[in-house]
């Protein structure tokens, strides 16, 4: 059996959607918007650059976004690190993907270590701070892993045979500094040994279980097969999951999760099936603001997403093709809400909360009024 | 206000799925591969064309399978009226899609009719009897129509606004020789001049919703939005949904309701946000020896349904796309099936019953044993 899943830093290096090598001034990711059909490292040396990587879509996901956009500022600062410049790049950076929390505040922590530095200082400071965002964020995935393969472990001695865990869209690596979020017990627990057979839901409109999560789980050799969005409540009805776990984008206090569309559908179905239903989240994802998930604002994209989609043709060619009539109008909401009574436990980096007001409290003290 | 509704056969030829001119030996066919973005109509004037219709998927519905296997019949018989020929020519025809219910009930009903006469006779009686089998379909579904109505209509009134509706994949007047089953009501109330919004969902993996659901209500200037299919949870609870209105495939006599993959999702949201939900089925749908719908077999589908995509692209090919890694695995279920308990009505022919094995056995007192 391996051992190396004790090790916060041990997610294999080659399907890490950010590296950096010690002292190098670049950082390398992955272009994800060439996933799954071939897989293109880009190499990022400059802030424009890292600027661009966030905009178009390069990289997604908020912890990795967070961390791109810190080593987007230290690449800045190599250039120039007065006072103008550091204030003109966090302004640059902080706009590529101005809904994303995680992008903010990873802006803002960087730059309230280097902003009381003399400039010459600066630089080396930033590239320290984005080492210990993006490390930290490494340490919370991992934390989270633990705890939810103590549930995965649970489940599976109950029964014979592979365990079978349904998730949705990409809570994986590629959407974090490494391990992912939901995915994080699964990679933990196939190192461990445990048999797992994944369900990957395809995610319309933009497909990132087709394309993002089912490479991840093949680059792992965690046996997994992908299905269409609407066969949910059939799989579980007919006793083929053994549990739910998915990601989250914002959890109000009470445990109401925001996630991608088409959580909530999988949450009935699970309710209505005895299938319990984990959320994974790192604390910083929960919204101590919200007392409900009710006014949580819902992105709704451009209806284009839904009208049409994207995958690779006979010849190799990365091609969009629409699928309704011309001038169909669509509606594309990107979120919805899961209430909390729907959620078994909310998988954070400190163990598994009840999604209740008071077990949410109970775990984070320091964030109560 | 338009009263054309009234009349069963006024359901406009232009979007027919399925036309005959009186005497004409031949009918004339959309070819439905090409919708949404051409229409095209086939004339079939042999039985091997009718074949190869049902087929390849020129056509596709149960009930029009049915009439155009019926015809295929009668084209055969104007041939060679042999009881050799209309054997091998039932044979051939019944071969085409094995596992439809409608498209053996609809051969041997016309061999029955036929195979008693003298071989100078059968041809023409079986053209009437292939006829008799459309119009009755078309009867059926606007009967189902003007009970569906009333329905609209009651909920209708309690708000102000168009009535939103929501329906899954396509049991329109392209699946039938007119009306179609759940669009019937629509069509009805929308030419008595309900004002309505329709919810199309895509319906993963084929896109029926997208490219025939959506075709059918734009023909007829229905305002309609498209939305992925995971998003069903979400416009229930958001309020954005006023009842749900589906087609069966399967009923068992306790009213359970298989269906299009997606469907049980959606009757879960709607049951969870207070959403009214409705089954519009004919009669011969319901298969009375199913006591439940436990036992219902779900036909799983080729796989690569799933990992791939039809649409058509800037050039305007239809053009097939891969959005999974190169030898995933995938799931294809075509259907799933939706507990009674989770249906607020059978809209049926003769009226609306509740989804319980009493008021079906009610209802239609000759099929009970």
């Amino acid at each position: 059996m391996q051992r190396d899943d004790a090790n916060p830093s041990a997610d294999p290096a080659h399907y890490r959607a950010l590296l950096r090598a010690p002292d190098a001034h670049y950082i390398d990711v992955i272009d994800q918007r060439a996933l799954p059909h071939t897989l293109i490292r880009v190499k990022i040396a400059d802030a424009g650059a890292a600027a661009l990587a966030i905009s178009q879509m390069w990289i997604r996901g908020a912890p990795l976004i967070g961390a791109v956009g810190a080593y987007g500022l230290a690449l800045a600062l190599d250039r120039d690190a007065s006072d103008v410049a550091l204030a003109k790049a966090h302004a640059a950076l902080n706009a590529t993907r101005p809904t994303a929390v995680n992008l903010r505040w990873a802006l803002d922590r960087v730059l309230a270590r280097v902003s009381a530095l003399a400039p010459a200082e600066r630089a080396d400071a930033a590239w320290r701070e984005a080492d210990a965002i993006a490390a930290e964020d490494v340490a919370i995935n991992h934390a989270i892993g633990r705890h939810g393969v103590v549930l995965l472990c649970d489940i599976a001695r109950r029964r014979t045979g592979a365990l079978r865990v349904m998730t949705h869209c990409n809570a994986g690596a590629l959407a974090t500094c490494g391990w992912g979020t939901a995915t994080a017990p699964l990679f933990i627990a196939h190192a461990q040994g445990l048999p797992l057979q994944v369900w990957v839901s395809e995610t319309r409109p933009r497909l990132q279980g087709a394309s993002l999560t089912a490479w991840e789980m093949a680059q792992r050799g965690i046996p997994h097969t992908l299905f269409a969005d609407s066969a949910s409540g059939l799989l579980m009805r007919r006793g083929d999951v053994d549990v739910v776990i998915v990601g989250a984008d914002r959890v109000a206090a009470n445990g109401d999760v925001c996630n991608k569309i088409g959580t909530y559908d999988k949450a009935l179905a699970a309710r209505d099936n005895g299938v319990p239903f984990y959320v994974a989240l790192p604390s910083p994802t929960i919204d101590w603001t919200l007392a409900d998930g009710a006014t949580i604002p819902i992105e709704a994209r451009d209806a284009d997403e839904v009208l049409s989609v994207t995958g690779r043709d006979d010849q190799g060619q990365t091609v969009r093709v629409a699928i309704a009539p011309h001038e169909t109008a669509a509606v594309n909401y990107a979120f919805d809400v899961t209430p909390a009574r729907l959620v078994d436990g909310l998988v954070t980096e400190r163990g598994v909360a009840a999604a209740t007001t008071n077990a949410l409290a109970a775990m984070f003290p320091e964030r109560q009024a």
